[in-house]
Order: structure tokens, then sequence, then C-alpha cells
């Protein structure tokens, strides 16, 4: 199976704009992406980055490699499709997968040796933030709430689709109430450079959220 | 295995106050109630609802059980944690619950066999959405990031814990926002119910978002 990790090089995680700045956007963005791809090689994958701009060599961990494609993702994405071979698509905003969630989701597209066309890790709010794919028409759509529309852009091709449910794969880091998932469940670089940065837990609300020194 | 499904009868759910009056509030956290405890009894499960006032007869299916205790949240499941039955606690605002997460997180208080002390399945923002206590010194506590509150009580015991990676279990329903997650995942009474007040997803944002006719 082919893994891809799609990453936008410029400019990544604006939504983060009120906790970062610019800079540390792009350094944390691209701790996120290694953090995936080791996850990935330590689930048995290659991953390949689709990376919208060169990468610094220091970027990736030793075995992944990039692909670069400044079109949007969807288009990039769906350009790396016209292929038989099955395809495993993993967001790089993902610090909480684990290699047991990854495994999990490569499983279940593979059910007891039947292969399922599709298998999705939603991501919170609709989206998709793992994919399988093992039908060759399948094409993606990451606008919007892509997990339903990729549900129905299955069902127009009349391909199998299974749904996995994984908290740590339903969390992207888009927005600041993210980052306290990072804090309270992760256990890694992506964890050390948001302590290192100087955020913390507040437990002053229903939900606990983050604050910055 | 005892299964506890704590309830707040009077003024529930007040933080999604923005969209729903009080009346309805009290309706849809009683549609989800019953919803958890038809899921759980599809686990094989037979649950006690522990609710803070008695129940009209018609709120819970055939076969669930209610003990009425108005103290607070964490005093009552821990008056009812005073024994050495292995007790499963779910919260009941867990509408995407499935019989299958519910297997999943017992099977993971019984790996292989051996007993674990202690089984999560984290909410997000730290909560604590259901749990297995199999150690009958174990006491909780669901004031604020109570996941972690949980794995500190435990080391301070020396208990062995399990944390269950699901999607399904640590989607609570306490904002507005959480509402998509019913709109999109869900496929039971608790959706028919929002769809007849009027929600549908706004696909306007980033994530995918509710607004109310």
């Amino acid at each position: 199976m082919r893994t891809l990790v799609p990453f936008a090089a410029v400019e990544p995680k604006t939504r983060l704009d009120s906790v970062l700045t610019a800079d540390e956007r792009a350094e944390f963005a691209r701790v996120m992406l290694r953090s995936v791809c080791q996850t990935l090689q330590a689930a048995g994958s290659e991953p390949i980055v689709l990376s919208t701009a060169a990468l610094e060599a220091t970027t990736l961990p030793a075995g992944a490699s990039v692909v670069v494609d400044d079109r949007p993702l969807t288009t990039a994405v769906n350009d790396q499709l016209t292929t038989d071979t099955p395809t495993l698509i993993v967001m790089a905003d993902l610090p909480l997968a684990t290699p047991d969630s990854i495994r999990r989701l490569t499983a279940a597209s593979d059910a007891a040796g039947n292969d399922v066309d599709i298998a999705i890790a939603p991501g919170l709010g609709g989206g998709t933030n793992a994919l399988v794919v093992r039908e060759s028409a399948f094409r993606v759509d990451y606008h919007g709430a892509s997990y339903l529309d990729h549900r129905e852009i299955a069902a127009d091709l009349s391909a199998t689709v299974e749904t996995v449910d994984s908290r740590q794969l339903a969390t992207d880091i888009d927005e600041p109430s993210d980052l306290a998932e990072v804090l309270i469940h992760g256990d890694g670089p992506v964890r050390a450079w948001l302590v290192d940065a100087g955020f913390e837990l507040d437990r002053s609300d229903g939900r606990v959220g983050v604050r910055r020194r």
C-alpha cells in the first residue's frame, strides 16, 4: 500500500494565528508532519509527503520521501490516485495518531481478506483525516464536509465504505482548543514543542482549553 | 458487570442554552439518555440510571432501572462504587456510542483475561465519558480535567489503566458545535429529534457547524 501525507508548506495552520506567529506556525506544522511520518513508519508504512513546496532536509525522518506539487490539496491528491495501487492518505496534523490507530484503519480496509473500497477515519467537524482508497475510480474532495462528500462519491461508484472509530485519528489540530488534546493525550515531540512554547492547560472552563504564558 | 448511567434530570445541558430552550434541553437530554440505555442493552448490559430526580415512566426503555440520588455527580457515583462488583459508568450524553464501542471498552478492561483495574474512554477536552472500574478502592472525580485526575487517582492506587481510542465515545454533547457530530454521524432518534427541531449542518466555516431554521 502506498502512503501519502499531504502537506501545506506555505502559511500553514492559519486558524492558529491567534496563538502562534507565522514562523511558529510553520515550525509547528513541520513538527507535526515529522511526527505523523514517524508514526506511519512505526506502523510499517513508507510515507511519501505530498508537499506544496520543497522541504528543508531536516524536516523529515530518514526514509520518508517528498513529492512537490503546488496545486490545491484535492487536485494534487487526485493526481496521485490515477493508479490501481491501494493508497493510504493521512493528514499531516494528527499528532495523536498511533501505529495502532493507523493499523486499525488499514485493517478496516481489508476486513477478513475482503477488500473494502474506501476506509475513512473521520475528523471532528465532518473532515476526512485518514483514508484508504482501493477503488481506482474514486476521487477525493477535501473542501467542506468531506466525510459526507466522500461517502456520497463512494455511493455514486457503488463502492463499499468502512468508517473507523478512532479519537486519535479524529483529532486534527486546527484551532487553539485542539492544542489541549495534545497537552492531555500527547507524549511525543509535538507536545514537547507546545510546552516549550509556553502552552499549558487551562482548567477553568467546562472543557479544558489552553493558555500561553 | 454492573452498568451505571448518571443523569442530571433538572436543568440539564445548560451549555446548549443559546440554541435550545429549557424545556427543549430537558427533552433532548432524555432522548439522549434513552438512546444510551438502548445502546447499552444492545451491548448486553443492564443499565441502571443514577438520576438526580425521579423520571417519567416513558423516558427509559423497558428493562432499564432508576436509582434516584440528588447529590452531586461525583458523590453519587462514588457511593455506588463501595462494592467489589466491576462497574461500567457511561455518561448519558453519548448519542454516537455504539454497541461495538461499548464492547471495545469492556474488552479493554479484560484484556486477554487479565483484568485491568481502570479502563477509560476519554471525552474531548479532558473529560471521562465512559469508565470501567474493577478496583474497589478507586473513586471518581468528575470535576475539571477528569481524565487526567482519574489517571492520577489510579496511579496513587498503583492501579493499571487502559485508555480506549474511540471517537464515538469521545463525543459528548455539551455545546452547539457538538450537535454537528450528531447530524453527521448519528442515525437514530437523537439525530431525528435535532432534525425535527430544525437543526441542519452549516458548511460555511472550516469545521462544519449547525444552524437552526
